[in-house]
């Protein structure tokens, strides 16, 4: 049996990196992952990173040819193939991952946000296969997007485009990890859902559960708990992240009129609760020319291994794109 | 001497139509204009424009050659070739310009709004020559823009995308033309500012020489005018204009991180009383990454013909795609 071509994708996050071989159709074929250790430098994390991608080929020798190698980390630039001041790495500067990878991998290597990662691996795998116009939201601690407009993916001017989650919902809002406030990202995503429970239970007389948990203790997956008990606050703070963030998307829509828009990530696990007034919302905020035309769905890729299904989707899609 | 290549600009307005033959670097060799005929069929006006392009194009015989025909319109659809449900026209449900205007001219024929034909006569012949990222927002009676995102207009899945005037400033604000409240295009245009000395009349007790003006007859030339000669109301209506543009342009480099943003149109000839305001309050809404970035200029296209260098410019930038 011929060999098949196969990419590696590898996602670096701020506990763990995780690398999987991944073939045209978005099948793993071998995945592993290494701690970060985020306080060592870049270099070593790739010698560490070489090591374990060769002991994961081993039992594959012979059956995969490796195409090329796509990496989803903070704060990547795609043009430069660099990591810049990563939030949660103690990386110093403008780190030069493509190239501290080629050093071991005479392969194309491509770099960018795990965002737009997460797209790519909609278009070529997931939600939005065949779609050349659409948009993927990713509801995590904070809110990331990655946008594809006419088959390509936006990186814009500086390689930075998709800072959806920083786009202003209110300029006197609430304060932001980017030093500004009001940003959608504080309202829309799992630790904005969980401000938004503590501006209720301050406002509200209700009985909740959540009045007897820890604001530190808080989390996304509580508040959907507690939301499908029928807990009036919790069902309340749903209903108002969906509002802002259907407010927010259909800005969105007037810019790119994309056909689909994909919710991403733990607080999109709510499924209905989270989907249902986004949707309304949504609709409630287009403009006529298109109300009724936008899907709002799920990602399309397993949970799990989607970052390194998304980081390696970003190569195929550079090497699809040459041939 | 050899014929050179031309293509042909046509831009149908509410009142006239105005054609011209555009060569490959942006010149107009010669340029005419019907009356629109609002009240008539499409077929009308195709048929008349037809004769006026060959009368046109009679003194020019042998000496240029026509490649292809763009076309600006208002809800003009570039992916059918359409123009559904002008709203200055009476024009019933949907045309297919492009269709009509090929029973004349075996011909490449696209047609697009006027905002992105703006988009691509800057990026052919004007302020963004050489940029492969930006914005083109024009501030005329309404708020009309056109994106470019890698290289490529940003049509959308449906072909209507790039309508950032009806983004929303605030869902219980101004009643919009589009049925909704709160759209930019309500605050910054030249309505929108017209709309905008009213309320601050109403507010405000200064003198001004704008209180002596009907609102009927108000218009956003004569609040630029009030402003130059330091009336206080009219210079206050421009600081409110540019706070809300400079907001929302925030959140379009959010999505797009465009090089440059180019403000056009009427209220864009206002010169510093728009873009200084405006670029401040844009500079003051940006995530950190994008600050000190994205160039905020004037149009690079002469006054005058804009509307049909950039309706030439659309179907050279589909010649030169194919090329």
């Amino acid at each position: 049996m011929a060999a098949i071509d196969v990419t590696l994708g590898v996602d670096i996050g701020g506990t763990n990196t995780v690398v999987g071989f991944v073939d045209r159709e978005g099948k793993c074929l071998a995945e592993s992952s290494i701690p970060t250790n985020a306080h060592e430098p870049a270099e070593s994390l790739v010698r560490r990173l070489h090591e374990k991608v060769e002991e994961i080929a081993k039992p594959l020798a012979g059956r995969i040819t490796l195409k090329g190698i796509g990496v989803g980390a903070p704060n990547a630039n795609f043009y430069r193939g660099t990591v810049e001041n990563p939030p949660n790495l103690k990386w110093k500067g403008v780190v030069n991952l493509a190239a501290l990878i080629r050093t071991y991998y005479d392969l194309p290597v491509a770099v960018t946000n795990d965002a737009n990662a997460a797209a790519l691996g909609e278009m070529l795998y997931g939600a939005a296969k065949g779609m050349k116009d659409f948009i993927v939201i990713t509801l995590g601690t904070g809110l990331g997007s990655g946008i594809v407009a006419g088959g390509a993916m936006v990186y814009g001017a500086d390689g930075f485009a998709g800072e959806i989650g920083h786009t202003i919902v209110d300029p006197r809002g609430r304060v932001c990890g980017c030093g500004r406030r009001g940003c959608l990202e504080t309202y829309a995503s799992a630790s904005g859902i969980c401000r938004t429970i503590l501006e209720l239970l301050a406002e509200r007389r209700e009985e909740s559960e959540l009045r007897n948990v820890s604001p530190q203790d808080l989390t996304s997956k509580m508040i959907a708990d507690a939301a499908g008990r029928g807990d009036v606050i919790a069902r309340e703070a749903f209903e108002v992240t969906g509002r802002i963030l259907g407010l927010k998307l259909a800005d969105s829509v007037a810019h790119l009129s994309p056909e689909a828009i994909i919710l991403f990530g733990g607080l999109a696990n709510a499924g209905a609760l989270i989907f249902e007034p986004t949707k309304r919302h949504l609709e409630e905020n287009l403009l006529n020319i298109f109300k009724n035309k936008v899907k709002l769905l799920p990602s399309g890729l397993k949970e799990g291994n989607t970052a390194v299904l998304g980081a390696s989707a970003l190569i195929w899609h550079e090497l699809l794109k040459v041939a």
